[in-house]
């Protein structure tokens, strides 16, 4: 693995970071569309580059709205058909969010692509950054300290997982809510207390802080009309988000939804994250764990 | 629920205590099996006492050696299709570890049974009495505090999550091994040291304490020879287990295989699973989840 | 001490928060000089107000920078000795910060003072809103997430022992440099890896974060010049503080100066912990503990 | 220190581990007086023994109860006065617990003696093996799992700090009782629940475990009376203990009087603690701290 040569390709700081954490393992690492930092790209072109290398590594997600292959921090535009027809057979091509023809694409040509976003490994060292995150979040959002908190966590997966643990090192009182009796078996033996989540609207009214974690809207209208007036709500779920925040709005109560966490607030330990990903790969010869 | 019928047939300590536990909370009990324990079972006869009940709860397991249901602590042979014989419809039989054909047969018979060892609840809840007695093994065993021992455990499953937790309270040093690069990514996660099972061999020679709770023989001879001559080892898998107990004995290596910790070390929080499990089967309408 | 008639005069934010506090638990509570918070005194003048109560609460400074009674939300210069003058015999008079010669001015007429400084009660739950301010300024000045980071913290009186913990359950490697071998044992036996303080310069090269509590420079110049440039250092001790701060400008560090964190991070908390002190201090009867 | 040369005369089976772990680092040491477990003295006498090393280290006690030298492995008997007129002006002499008159007679004869026991960083190392005795017994003396039990610890001194941080990682629910009002807030910071002493019988009745360490009888007869039956009580209180025994045993309750804790569960962390205060010690060049 040693003499690996990668090429990065566009993505945000992470990918920026993490050239130079690959470089300072001495790996021989190009980067390409990072103008607006001031970084040139080399002499030569992109299809030399691609040729040049091992391992492609591009943006999370690959594509950015506009179509394009996501370059935040250059002016060019580069389409997508374009970059994958330079990429030889045998080449291993890293990025997240591949969508189904892409990969298609990528298996006819023989190009052996990872999409990032499959990688359990990677999700659950993101919970970290993301849990981070939102800790921050109810440190800046709340007029109290987390110690003596009573913190609802909606759902128990690998955000809810970390973030309870750190908050319970803040001396706050954690409950998690859940579904399965496994789960509820789990939130006990690890000394934070159990809610089924069928019965959310007879603890929620005590919280001072309720974090959901769940892409379902169990947050209604009606469950908060019974939370506390101080009471602050961050949802971290993706589209569509677990709380009504019309309601929410008009009953004037403080929420936040707080999305992409990780590259936010520690871009640095994300790009570490990526990187020990891509060695997790390697390693693997490529295939999924 | 309120009003549920239980009758207790056999079973060990565990059994005992599960049934004042439901009698403290005013459930009506029966108990049948503990002649030793001088209760002497009611004046009717078993089967009227089945008649008159909604739940029949056996031990864990079902049937004992001999192959009659397992009563250590009654004088008599029961044997187990006599038993279910006088199970009516609609019952509901609870018990740990029924074989297929009984199974077959209580369905037969319209019987609702549950296997509690197929309940992912109580395998997560027991997990706690398992580490806990994996604990007090170490310190019996070993002139040292858990406080800055080094500390290996086999696999990152329930047992491990547990135990490795409960140690890092004492500020033990501890490691983790497991294959899968998620579970290594948890290890991470939660501040363990991972390593993976196939680099072994490199870790394990600085290790105070190893504790194995994969049913694979991970600590073969080969790696048994690397292990300090003052370090203590527990095994946690059942059958085959994970030493070679045979070669660990020749190089004086201090051991011991642990099983069935649970309803050893704390049979009373042992029955509280249970009772917990059972009311959860019962909320579930005996389905399970 | 159901009956105990306080009297708020003045004060930031908390005092603000404790006058609600200690009506929320059925206490008679008038607050006095939050003017421009649109609190309208009583109709009854200062005076008579002052003769109503049993307690009196001032700020913490009593007195504000400019000489007169400390009240930030007022459009009022109340001067110290008018406010003193007023104050009859046997009233517990609390405040922070009590100057001698007002002590002795207070002793003299008769009047119980209690210096919410001197209490040792305070300082300790204060240490906690000042720690969690501490997390929140490392969240957002670093690039990385506190799990993993190396961070160490100068000094293991109150603030340093909660950091430290609060860290710990982040996942951080958390290092304490204190002088006394009785500290460093504790260190250790907290797990936490222990400094001596004449050992900095040979730990200090590798941290992402260091954390100073001891009012006295032993980041000076030559210190400093062996940190990463990467490094972000918090400084909370008081006057005359901790770093050579003018050096780490020039090496381009990035530094924060945090003083009387707990009002400004968690003003509610703030004003829990001065109501618990003052109830410490009424169910002592007045003497100091 | 490099070169300094020890002399281990007697002392339990720590000292015997002491002499190993320095031998370990290539120290010169000797050592006398463990004949029972087969180690012969060197040829020459204890004298000249005494005369060639640096430091001398006798037992903790010094003396045993039969007024001779602590050597409880050795058929020898050797009587105090001896050993102290063959020891040269300035040898280091390091024992535990030195009477008034010995350490007279040593600090004439210019020898410069330590008392282990007055060692504040020897006694906070020694509350980590103390505090894992208790929970070792605790485990064995209870039918239900630390996790979930509700656990009072009397005394916020060194083993009940560690005690309670170590019950917190199994997920017990730990009650701490303490006088001082900072001792409380201490408490609270720690996320315990804090019990002034004074309302120690509204608390005593939900106890699963109560752990004494204060060395004052706050467990009276009718404190005891208002304990649940099958409750159980450990005394870490030398004498005159904290518990009514005698009470105790007539109200059928489970107790332990457990002293010198470390020697015994845990003799060779309890030998590397001395070793780390004589090496704290000799750095210090013999001054207490």
């Amino acid at each position: 693995m040693q003499k690996t040569k990668y090429l990065v390709i566009g993505g945000d700081m992470r990918n920026f970071y993490l050239a130079e954490l690959l470089k300072k393992e001495y790996h021989r690492v190009e980067i390409y569309g990072f103008d607006k930092k001031d970084i040139k790209n080399k002499n030569s072109s992109l299809a030399q580059m691609i040729n040049d290398c091992d391992v492609i590594i591009c943006g999370i997600p690959l594509v950015s709205p506009d179509g394009y292959v996501n370059m935040p921090f250059s002016t060019e535009t580069l389409p997508l058909e374009t970059l994958i027809e330079m990429i030889p057979e045998g080449t291993v091509f890293i990025a997240g969010k591949i969508e189904k023809d892409v990969r298609n694409t990528l298996e006819n040509r023989g190009v052996n692509y990872i999409d990032l976003l499959d990688r359990e490994d990677m999700a659950v060292l993101n919970a970290i950054p993301a849990a981070e995150g939102a800790v921050e979040l109810i440190m800046r959002s709340t007029p109290r300290t987390i110690h003596n908190s009573r913190i609802l966590i909606l759902g128990y997966g690998r955000i809810g997982k970390v973030l309870a643990r750190i908050l319970t090192g803040f001396g706050a009182e954690v409950w998690v809510a859940a579904r399965t009796y496994s789960d509820l078996s789990w939130i006990e033996a690890f000394g934070y207390k159990p809610v089924h989540l069928d019965d959310l609207e007879r603890y929620i009214t005590d919280m001072n802080v309720i974090v959901n974690t769940i892409p379902y809207q169990y947050l209604t209208a009606d469950v908060l009309n019974k939370v506390r007036p101080d009471c602050y709500l961050i949802d971290l779920a993706s589209q569509p988000g677990g709380i009504d925040f019309k309601h929410a709005e008009k009953l004037g109560l403080k929420t936040d939804w707080a999305l992409s966490l990780p590259g936010k607030v520690a871009p640095l330990t994300a790009a570490e994250i990526i990187k020990k990903t891509v060695e997790n790969v390697l390693t693997e010869g490529g295939r999924k764990k």
